[in-house]
């Protein structure tokens, strides 16, 4: 990268952060709690937001912003469960930004949600860096991916507050090392909470479910 | 984003193609064979080049750049197995580029290479729009990723020669459609080659390694 290209990144990460604090007034006007989740592409974002929507039910209200690159895919799954669902294309870009919230947000009724998913573009690079006014991150890692992730995505690992070990039900078939991988996240970010389950037996949602239901009594 | 990053954005890409021309051009005339290998985090890039330089054994020199956000974990993997790795750290940069290539195959020594696996850095979305100099691209997408993948991320599915699809031994154990995933696939790109493997029971193996065989007698 050439030296004359950092201040234009500065003022864009600048102009970036300032938008993420309007949303997050904005939400906290409205007093929804957000959580951004990012991950892998194909780790279980919106099977997840779905399995989590459901066990919610009745409980707290749920709203969804849906990030990808192309498609609306996701929203059309989570609208058919009954969640208001707002779909951001990037349109080739590898995560969201603040200013494409703020384009959701308008788009969504807050005064009907308790919480927010915001499933942000599959990578475990490039989000981390673009605050989008969440109150809470979450980073999903699935057992397919393999132990070593936190050793090649360090970033990630270090920004979130919880992280969900999901497609537990594969471990029989999988050589992957639970406790060294949970070791590795720790050293990383000792403060980490850490969750474990499988969207398709529902085993560890309740825990998950709980946790989530602890943070929307803060907001 | 601003206008004015517009002629940043074109400098810097112009300046990436015409390094990447003179890569082609460094291993043209060592006739080595490149092949520039991308996948999400965690579908078995790595997996895949340890299988294939041993099944390679013998009947084609291999060597291996690395690319990867932080740590050298797969070119001590690749290395242990007796072949040539160099390793790029990107930094928290989410793709490789052509002057980080140019700067590795300095570091190997061309004339003991007939095929050269890049595994570049584990993301669906930035790679594909850096020529490195490659002459193949290759995706890999593992089962457990899931079988939407080609509409949300159709960049990578229309730009590459070949398609692997990995972890096909798990395929008893997930929901996971073939004939639809390949029909989205196509429609995106009709020339698309797939092949279905597992590197873990070896199924579908030999057919990757004669395509391979069969790039490494066009160089």
């Amino acid at each position: 990268m050439s030296p004359d290209r950092i201040p234009v990144i500065e003022r864009i990460m600048g102009a970036n952060d300032d938008l993420a604090a309007q949303n997050r007034r904005l939400l906290d006007a409205h007093h929804v709690h957000a959580i951004n989740i990012m991950a892998s592409p194909g780790a279980g974002k919106t099977s997840l937001i779905l399995r989590t929507a459901q066990a919610l039910q009745g409980r707290q209200r749920v709203a969804v912003v849906e990030g990808d690159v192309a498609s609306s895919v996701d929203t059309d799954k989570v609208r058919a469960i009954g969640v208001p669902a707002v779909q951001i294309n990037t349109g080739g870009g590898c995560h969201l930004d603040a200013n494409q919230l703020r384009g959701a947000l308008e788009q969504l009724n807050l005064d009907e949600a308790d919480l927010l998913f915001i499933e942000n573009v599959g990578n475990l690079i490039c989000p981390v860096s673009f605050d989008l006014g969440e109150h809470t991150r979450v980073a999903i890692a699935s057992v397919p991916e393999g132990d070593d992730k936190p050793h090649k995505y360090p970033g990630i690992y270090s920004a979130v507050d919880a992280l969900v070990v999901t497609k537990i039900d594969l471990l029989p078939w999988i050589d992957f090392d639970m406790a060294e991988f949970q070791r590795l996240a720790r050293s990383l970010n000792p403060d980490i909470r850490i969750f474990q389950l499988s969207c398709v037996t529902g085993e560890g949602i309740a825990e998950w479910v709980n946790w989530l239901l602890a943070l929307a009594q803060t907001r």
